[in-house]
This record gives structure tokens, sequence and C-alpha cells, in this order.
């Protein structure tokens, strides 16, 4: 896998400060010809279930051989190791407690390495800011092509997610809302392929004590203000309000539970 | 009208999730050379007048060639057509549902095509994004020198967009607040040319009932604090208070009436 | 000092409007190849003290030779200069009110050049809108390669910035907070190097009737919910809650006395 040269940033340290802008600033030192794009930094502070979600879901839009920064990384500094993952399509960087988990597996998990290699780091290394000192500047080296066994040992594997999974039985799958996006939708932990033995659209979606049926397929098919579900573009089954707000409309958020039913 | 290789995007999207990140990875796959560059994604959900104001008062600052790529699309998945639009200096994609009038009208229409040629976009088409899956890939195409007229059939024209125009009478001009910025400063739908023969600065500004005179050049003409009239950076008349918020202090915003009285 | 190509954008004009998305526009339109990194743009309006210190805290992070042009600016269209200012290191363009100040002394301070020659100027020159008509054009041109005496004649100086300096007591350092980032950190004006006469980690810190020792090197140090004092990323002290928000938990805030005593 040749590196596109393309380096992609989630973090949550947010806006307002130059947190993010200092990575950058960093890794353009390292290989000045990167292409730097920003998934989200307004991750909830110290989210790492929700970034890894929001991560899974972008991976796949990149070019082969991009490198992946996410940084949530309440344990800064204690004993959580500093990874780099291979996958078969792209690179993955940043703390091992779980974020980087569902988008190495959606990628293909090759191989998992410790960032142990300090000539890779900017010195000194602080102990509450790694993404300055130690994951930009790895990205940096892996966008300019330096080989993913040079920055340490394999280890053995990835500290899980512990993510919430939907429940299938006969004639039911049973699952909760995992993500809230800009626009109120609830974006559900079913995926599509979760339906398919239901022959959707003919299903029947239960949440907030409210039957939608049958699923569609746009927003668009129902009018203003109603509710809809579909499979939306994570995918998953979702719930939505036409030109409206479905979190605040519903009253519901994450780990409400939905219940899709089968004919 | 060579592609200028840069490509700039508003949307309603916001920064919270990552949806335009994906848009980005997308166009990068297709075309890497892009230079992206975001206007804003915190137009608010679906407010596709205003939306259409900051697109116009952008797109004149950008290099001839540019690819215009904006996106609030409550029809998405609808009947709406997906379009392009050719003008003197640049092309504009998006839906159509008036977002991209007066952007057009401003850098001079030359013709309109419907998205209509599938090889163009990235597959499987959602039906509830849009922006990811066909106005991103067509973008990069157009940004990567593909001719405008390979995307699909011609259009007579475009949806045109329903804006508070001003009133223009003998002595006075009425109009209103049509947006409020970051800093609280009203921005108003009476442009500079408008004020023309009323010599101003020799006019008076009514709104909120207040009456401000004379027109002032800069914000730094009046005391901290206080309101004043000037032809602003969006070359719009524009009450602003010094190193202050207007529309908090006038309680004032988008529809407040504004009249200009000549002298 | 060769030009780096990297221009950096630091501005109170926030992301809702396209403000800054023109700032870039204008600058790629003089210089195609220039490398355009957002520091923050959601400074709070007219904060010019907080925009420095943000500005001072992320420039050594860049290449040598990297533009910074900073944009806050009460004073647009009065009286104040517009700045270019030659560093051992960097150039900094914007207006002369401090905002500068501290960053070019960081980086070590040649000379401050007054913007006069207007051919590097976009025009019309707005009254209101100098980042896009002044201070974009003239850090495209120095990316581009043009040489800091072509812009305007030497001035003695730059206007200081009244920052509020710590006292450094026998045995003890008096400071205070000037910086809540989004985590809720508070970083105080007490540098590391202010400490090191007291043998940290040897010390108490004092803020908000909290007495906290000894100085930790990370976050994790504590258990989670507890107050850590630490220097921070900043280089500087800096009180923190570990995974929570000590401005609220502390009722902390700029300008919240903090103190350092010595063994």
């Amino acid at each position: 896998m040749r590196a596109s040269g393309i380096i992609t940033l989630l973090t949550d340290f947010g806006t307002r400060d130059a947190y993010v802008g200092i990575m950058k600033g960093v890794a353009l030192g390292i290989c000045p010809a990167a292409r730097l794009i920003d998934l989200t930094h307004d991750v909830p502070p110290q989210a790492v279930g929700l970034g890894a979600l929001v991560l899974r879901n972008a991976v796949e839009y990149f070019a082969d051989g991009t490198v992946h920064v996410a940084v949530i990384d309440p344990g800064v500094g204690s004993a959580r190791a500093p990874v780099l993952v291979v996958t078969d399509r792209a690179l993955l960087v940043g703390p091992d407690n779980g974020l980087l988990a569902p988008a190495a597996a959606a990628l293909g998990l090759r191989a998992v390495r410790r960032l142990a290699r300090e000539q890779f780091f900017r010195h000194p290394v602080s102990d509450t800011f790694h993404g300055r000192d130690v994951f930009a500047p790895v990205a940096a080296h892996l966008a300019a092509g330096t080989p993913p066994d040079a920055f340490g040992p394999e280890l053995p594997g990835l500290q899980p997610l512990d993510l919430a999974a939907p429940r299938i039985e006969a004639n039911a799958v049973r699952g909760e809302v995992v993500y809230v996006d800009r626009f109120g939708n609830l974006i559900t932990n079913i995926p599509a392929a979760a339906l398919a033995s239901f022959h959707p659209p003919g299903v029947s979606v239960r949440i907030a004590r409210m039957t939608l049926s049958p699923l569609a397929s746009t927003y668009a098919a129902v009018a203003p203000g109603a509710v809809v579900a579909l499979i939306g573009s994570w995918r998953m089954l979702e719930v939505a309000v036409r030109d409206g707000n479905a979190a605040e409309q519903l009253s519901a958020g994450i780990a409400t539970p939905v219940t899709v039913v089968g004919e």
C-alpha cells in the first residue's frame, strides 16, 4: 500500500483553541506535501465511543493509503499505548483505547504496532499533548512514505471498544440509538444487512412509543414534520423528521431503544 | 474557462459530524490535486435563503474557474434536480432549489445542466446524501478538467429564490435585514448602488426606532458602543455597533425593516 | 529566510459566515500554491489579548518562513497601522494593536513594516474588512516570495500588549489564569521557567481556595474527577480536572489568582 499523502484528523479538541492547527504545523514541517483533512474536532470531550463511530463511518470514503489520525485521549501520559494500525486500505494512528478499533475492523485489520521509536516524535514529548508530539509527527512520517514497521514492535491486537450490539431474534431486531447528528437524525446500531431477511421495506420500526412503517428510502418520502425510518447514509437504520429534528421531536437520544419487527 | 483546481464547499452540515470530511475524501479520490476551501458549514439547517446570500457574497473572491459546491438540500432524494451551472467566471454545483440562483446571477449565468450521467457519481448513490455521492464527485471531475457538457442535458434555467427586494421610492429606499453575522452586524438587502442618487453619506437610516445619520465609512467612526450605519464589506447597507453586537443592542434581526431617507 | 508557502490564519471571524473562506479565496488568487492552515477563528469577538496568547502559543510549531496572519481588529479603518513583522523564524501580518506582539517576541523580533504599498492590496480597499483587502493579499505575496521590504517603510516597533505578568517573590510566584481552553483547563501566566528555582514538583499551587501539591506530570496522575496542577502543553502552569472541566468545577476563569509556594 503506497501512501496517498492524505492525513485525516479526528479529535475532541474543538476549534476554539489552536491545538488542531498546531498538530497541522508539526505535520507539515515533516511532510510539506501532506493533504490535511479534518473529519471533526467537535466530538464531545473524552467521548471515545462516539468518536470511534464517526471515524468508522468516515474512513471508507478516502483513497487507499490514507493516514487517519484520531486523538480522543483521556489517558494521555498514562499506560495506554500509542499505536499505529495497518489495515488493508489505510493506516490509523492514535491511542489504544478503543477509538481505532471499529475503523480498523471495517478496513480489515492486518497489524498493530506500538509507537516506540522516539526519533519519529517531536521533542521534548509532553505528557499531556501526544497529538502534537507523537501522533501528528508519526502520521506525517507515514504520509511521507516511512514504512509502518519502522515505528515499533508489533502488538497482539487492539483494545476493543465496548459497543452496544443489536440483538437479532427470529422476527425482530432490538437495537438502540448510538449517534445523533447535527440535524437531530437518530442513527441506530442496526445495520442495513441485519434487516435483509425481513424483506424491507415491509417492516415496522418502534421507537419512543411510535411505530413507523414501511421503511422509506428518502426523507422526502413523508410530509414535512413527519417522522420517517430509513437506511441512511451511514447504511444503518436511521430515524429522522423531514425538515425537522427527530431527537427533539421524539425526545430521543443516545441509548433510546429501537426495535424492528418483520412482516 | 480553465479549471482553477479550487473547490469551495458551503453546506448546512455543521462540523460536529464528519459529513464534510467525507465529501472531501470523495473529491480527493477523484481529483487528488484539488484545493478544498470551506466557505461555511454552519448555515442553519435547511436555511436555503441564508446559504444563498452567503454564497453570492463569497464567490466573487475566488479565481476564475473555481468550482463552488453548495448543499443545503431539504428535498434530497425527491424531484428537485441536481444541477451544474456554468457562469462567466466559475462553476456551481448543487441542488436546484434556489440555493445557487443569486450566485449564478452575480457571476453571469450562461447555462444550467442537469446532473444525469451516473458515471460521474459515487455508487451506490444514497437517497439521503447527494453531497457525498453526487455533488462532491461531480465537482471533483470538473476541477480535474471534465467539460461541463459531459454531465447531462441543458435545462431552461434555475429555480429562482424568493428574496426580499428593497423598494426604491423617490426619496427613500425601504428594505430589511437579511443576514446577521457573527459580530451581530445587521446586513440589509439595500445595495450601495441603490443609495448613489441620494448623495450618501448625507442620508438618514431608520431602524428599530433609531435614526442614524450620516453614513459612516468605518465602525471606528463612532464611539465604542454607538450604533453606526455604513456600506459594509458585503457592499450592502449594514448597521453595526462599534465593539458591540447590533442585533442584541437593537433587538433586531432578519426581516427587521430598514428605511433610508435622502437629504 | 525563504517562504515555506504556509499561511496560518487566526481571527475572531467565527465560521458561521464566509469571511474566512473569502480571505482564503483572495490569498489563493495571488499564491495558488499556498498552504492555508486555520489556527482558530473562534476567538471571542474583539478579544485581542486572548488571540495574542493563542497566536504566541502556536507559531513555534510551524516551519521557518511561515506567514502568520492574525486579524482581531476592532479598530479596522481607523488610525491603527496595518503591519508586517519580520522575526527570526517567521513573518506576521495583521493590525498593530498588540495582537502580534507576544508572538513577535517569542519568535525573535527583527523589524516592523507599515503596509503602505497599495499595489499589494485588493481594490477597492474596504474600510471594514482589511482581512480580505489588505492582510490576506499581503500574506499571499509574502508566501509567494515577495521580500518584506517591498511592502512599506520600517516602523520603530510594535504596539505592546498589556499582559498580566506574574509576580516573582522570594518563595512564591503570584499569577493568574489567562486562558481557559475547550476542556476547561485553566492556563496561567506562570511559565515553567519561573518555577525552576522552587524545585518542582515540590511546590504547592493555590487556586480558588484549594491547595494542590505536588505538581504532576500528566492528567492521569490523579483519580478521575480530581484537580491536578501541572506544566501543560503551553509550558505554563495549568490547573485541570482529570476527565472533567476545571473551570466549571472550581468556578474559576480568566483573572482567577493563582499562587505557587515553594517547599
